[in-house]
């Protein structure tokens, strides 16, 4: 018998019922039974986006919606900054150049937050500066960026936009649209949304549309206007992934249901007591300055080889954990606790990791650990 | 009680094991479990293709994957042949112009198919021509094309690229990828597949990937040699509809079960005596010269009320089938009689359009048409 944990920051476990909600006979998705599905699932997206604007939905990874937030808003030539302080900072300046976007990075060293005067400073020397491109979240790293602070100071320049690929920060922590003046934001299904992947979503302001009127980049399956006439009319440009648009329509009731600030309160909760943990039973967080609450990245003491330590956790504990990426291949380790991960999963999580730590030879008191995420976890 | 009948050309109904399959926990695709099932998932899209050569799968709708083949295969200023007999030709032609790639329209009356030598000519008097976009199978007229012929026409030319929409033809109908010199074949899950919309297929030949060396047109998300390089180590370049690809699994092996060649045959009896039913009953075929197996597009009778036709079948029947598309709004029905729809769903299709039509005062003979399909279908 082996019971399985999902712990990685994306795909997230899905609730049973959502599952069997997926399974339901196809329905058609021209059909008026579709439609209203459809219109309760925009109305409920724009509570989680917080925005009266218009939230799309594609069927696709997130990286499509960034892919669309890129090619709707911007034109060939246009400048953009990109705040690259992981692998999907990364993504937004190869989408931009792809689509021979002129790309300012600000390169910040992982595991780090960047710093909103870095952005100003950039922003006032260059004034044709069209985005500021930005992770809410940097899933490689489990750094939060000081999205409200970057927000406020690109607000002041008319012709910039500020866009934030939110994939895991939608749904765990704070990211009004209207109120921080968030021009786009891109989501996916299979994180704080607890759906598979399969789903991706960008909020666009007012002042975003504007741009959309104007550029002039390539697009077809991702054009924003041509789906914001058809959903609209709630329906979609093309066949929607219908079982995933069924299972979001039941998470999104459930999200309402508990209200954000519960629902944000009780993500930072489980982070906060996560953090404790690890640093009480002897490990140290990789991010120490900003970590986010979507996930915790931890350092595996550099005499472990920390890819060891992901494979004991999967085939002798069952707990799937995500390694690191890029440069940070064995050298930290990614625990989820978004979405449907609640304490129990985390305490497991934190057990099996001390169990498996101990076994390679790193000695460290877990139990300590685990008192500690019990003090500071307030339910 | 009332059972409902999804008989519309996509989506077509999923098994319910595959349903509950899907309905599975989440499994994360970075995982060797995951790469594992997509290494038999893209060995098995191959017996499918009928190709030796790799067949790339996105999350998307089919239409992501026909723009991935007009981005990844041509470069600005190319010049294309589009068949237009449907509004999928018509697509074909709106995703070029988007990336601006100079159309040269074959417009074929809706109803009709193409005809070999019409693209023969066209192609004969401008040699600068890098592809012909067709159809396997016009979905919103229910037309086969004569793809084998044409392929035959295109492969004489050496700079010359055959890019077939199949998704309504792949796995309903032959169309060998290799045999026939197909060089781009786009399919999706929502029709013979049996699965949810949300994933797109493109098996890609030795003399496309030439085609997609030197192409220039911008593209991320559906970028060909990205997807290629990721999935030869069975992994996808971004996050996959993880459940869709177990869904996918799953059909395939049933389909490899059946074989490709009584996989045909069933479709095209059933489409077969479904034509010979409509016949029998009093009603009109909308293609008599080429219909498609896929599905059967009927005249509705000129005195009549498509829509309400429609919506009776709908309503009091449980049967959903779908009307007519642009100018033929109203004007037809179409019935799909592709992947998971059997023999049964055709005859309890036929007895409730004959109970439908007689109810809005149209005289026609139901039992012969049901005594027809019985004669010609043989299972």
């Amino acid at each position: 018998m082996k019971k399985t944990y999902l712990m990685t920051p994306g795909p997230t476990p899905v609730p049973p019922d959502v599952s069997l909600a997926m399974a339901a006979p196809i329905i058609h998705h021209r059909s008026t039974e579709y439609s209203e599905i459809f219109e309760e699932v925009r109305k409920d997206l724009k509570y989680l986006f917080q925005t009266e604007n218009d939230v799309l939905i594609f069927t696709s990874s997130g990286t499509g919606a960034m892919e669309g937030a890129v090619t709707n808003m911007l034109s060939r030539g246009d400048k953009a900054i990109i705040i690259r302080g992981g692998k999907f900072g990364e993504r937004w300046g190869e989408i931009c150049e792809s689509y021979g976007v002129n790309i300012i990075p600000i390169d910040v060293p992982w595991g780090k937050a960047v710093k909103p005067e870095e952005v100003a400073s950039c922003l006032e020397a260059d004034r044709e500066i069209k985005a500021v491109f930005m992770q809410a979240s940097e899933t490689s790293t489990g750094v939060m960026y000081p999205t409200r602070e970057i927000a406020d100071i690109v607000k002041k320049y008319e012709n910039t936009l500020m866009i934030v690929d939110a994939i895991t920060g939608l749904g765990v922590f704070n990211l009004p649209a209207d109120t921080w003046n968030l021009d786009v934001v891109v989501a996916g299904s299979q994180k704080a949304l607890m759906l598979p992947p399969g789903l991706s979503f960008a909020s666009i302001s007012e002042k975003a549309w504007k741009f959309a009127e104007t550029s002039n980049l390539p697009k077809y399956y991702f054009d924003f206007k041509k789906e914001r006439e058809s959903q609209k009319k709630n329906q979609n440009a093309y066949t929607p992934a219908v079982s995933l648009i069924i299972g979001l329509y039941s998470v999104l009731k459930t999200i309402k249901k508990e209200g954000l600030k519960n629902l944000f309160n009780r993500h930072i909760n489980l982070a906060e007591a996560t953090r404790a943990a690890i640093c009480d039973m002897g490990l140290e967080l990789f991010s120490v300055d900003s970590p986010t609450p979507s996930l915790t990245a931890v350092k595996i003491p550099s005499d472990v080889d920390g890819a060891r330590v992901v494979k004991i956790l999967r085939e002798k504990y069952g707990i799937r954990v995500a390694g690191g990426q890029g440069d940070l291949k064995g050298k930290i380790i990614r625990i989820a606790h978004m979405g449907f991960i609640d304490e129990f999963d985390i305490i497991s999580t934190i057990f099996a990791l001390g169990k498996t730590l101990s076994e390679v030879g790193f000695k460290l008191d877990t139990n300590k650990g685990i008192s500690k995420f019990m003090e500071v976890y307030n339910d």
